[in-house]
């Protein structure tokens, strides 16, 4: 079942904000946890920018963080977590260690440094601002596809974007997926309209076209960008379900099953492909083993069904030569 | 372009060889290499069952190693990789200290031990034997579905097994998959005939059906074993390729990527999700980073393909009540 907004602010205690420059083509997405959350990662990529995800490892100390970013940038972009600290701290949130306050905020970064924009910043990258921005800006809404962390991104032949899509548990927890798409590989199946998350749309989400009946030796030609060229696409699962620091990295890697699923193909070389996995906590598992189990499949689904929805929200970049959107090629089958 | 056997033998420098034991419902599948082989692994699984893996990490003194055991039996089956060691041995193989010869052998084993099998082994459980037994049929060509480590096999709806599949990389390279198919949830869309692996399928390789062109929520309802059961997927990738440790450890993690897209879901907490991955270095790699790159995405189609082939090519277990297979409810299509 997908809940009304079908986003990842649908689990109950987290926020979202969006923030970008179109100058430079790139932008900054900030989740910020209402009280800090429980949150692990897995990095399966061969060329992933990261910051922070260390002390998110279930032997290290910390119980809880406060804000989890994607951005674009590449190592640079590691800038962002930086301006939600400052955020943050304005407000008086962090973790307290006697007079001092540090807010902790994990982030990944995806590259999109060669996209159209303009990259000369001197000395000064703008993701620290872009990252207070897009605080400021969290709330439950928040726009898709051309935006935020996912403005720049592309995939081999149609502009990426942010996704997020959302489900309920049997259990009656909520799980959610936030993606920046920004793929080394393909969406879709061959050239065609038809997303490789076909089988998983709930409700008309991405267009609505199912699946291709037949697949000829053409549609499975790989698809790629071709060359040392980094892509990476980066992501947060969240649930409202009480878990560890250990269930949480567990959700983290089985969540990677999802991105698998949304792109053909994934976790190559030159992709960075990370996922954070975040328990808000404020629903306790009954029957462990098994919601846990279920829950880690939704989060998989969420995430390939929200890998769909970047790429089908968004619109070119408005540069001369810019990657067409889904759109522009296949149209807009529901919305005209 | 899938090669001539469709077997991971088609790739140059290994060979496969089954045993399997019909009244304890379980068996072994041995690979062994003609020379070292370059092998690393990945478990992504929450309920591994392995050994001789920690060697396999890039940081490791080994450079090579003599074979691959991928077995049912769970944590008793891990003895198999000694029978593989007591055959290698005797024919002088192995990794020579002095006057000491160590053959080195990594294994997975998968949960197949409440399929009505007969598991009351007493003291000394029958991996050992059947281990030495698969080593001495190694060849290049062996049986799949209902054969050697996936005699046992099991999946949500279906009866599991052992399946293959290999392809030819633009660089002329050889890569190919081999797994057991022992799945928590399924490798079919709801309850129908049609392959999660669908869009890939070479040739008719598993039925030729394709992809459903509608799919209902009730075929995307989860479809899993349900409660604290192991499962447990295993596979082993290799290649002709010259490869690093390091690049085989990528080639490890990058496949799960097509382990996820034969079955959905997987990497669950009771599964073992685990993949080896192999290079027999026959031929190194020319524009590295690119070749190395369609390897992974090769391997993980390869991946895919093997899973569905696994669960097409099974027949029941001869207990009554078994689980049926594929063939049992959906036919035959191409063999009548």
């Amino acid at each position: 079942m997908t809940r009304a907004r079908n986003l990842i602010t649908d689990v109950p205690g987290l926020r979202v904000g969006n923030a970008h420059d179109a100058a430079l083509g790139s932008g900054v997405t900030a989740a910020l946890f209402d009280e800090p959350a429980v949150v692990s990662c897995e990095a399966m990529g061969g060329a992933p920018a990261t910051r922070e995800t260390d002390l998110l490892q279930p032997d290290k100390m910390v119980p809880g963080i406060h804000g989890v970013v994607l951005s674009g940038g590449s190592a640079y972009g590691l800038d962002a977590a930086g301006g939600v600290q400052a955020y943050l701290r304005e407000r008086g949130i962090g973790f307290a260690v006697r007079e001092a306050l540090v807010p902790l905020v994990s982030q990944a970064s995806s590259f999109d440094l060669i996209n159209g924009g303009n990259k000369d910043w001197g000395r000064y990258p703008p993701y620290r601002d872009l990252g207070y921005e897009a605080a400021s800006r969290a709330g439950l809404s928040f726009d898709l596809g051309t935006a935020g962390g996912g403005y720049g991104a592309t995939t081999a032949n149609l502009k990426g974007g942010l996704g997020s899509a959302s489900t309920i548990a049997s259990s009656g927890h909520t799980v959610g997926a936030l993606v920046v798409v920004n793929a080394v590989a393909s969406a879709v199946i061959g050239e065609g309209p038809h997303f490789w998350a076909g089988a998983l749309e709930e409700g008309g989400e991405f267009g609505g076209l199912g699946l291709p009946a037949h697949v000829s030796p053409q549609m499975r030609r790989l698809v790629w960008k071709g060359g040392p060229q980094p892509a990476t696409t980066i992501a947060l699962i969240a649930t409202d379900a009480v878990l560890t620091k250990a269930q949480a990295k567990r959700l983290a890697v089985a969540s990677h099953a999802g991105l698998a699923r949304g792109l053909r193909f994934s976790h190559a070389l030159f992709d960075g492909d990370t996922i954070f996995a975040a328990a808000t906590g404020l629903k306790p598992l009954q029957n462990e083993a098994v919601e846990f189990t279920e829950l880690t499949a939704l989060a998989a689904d969420c995430l390939t069904r929200a890998i769909a929805r970047g790429v089908y929200e968004a619109t070119a970049l408005p540069y001369p030569d810019a990657q067409p959107a889904w759109r522009d090629r296949f149209g807009s089958p529901e919305r005209g």
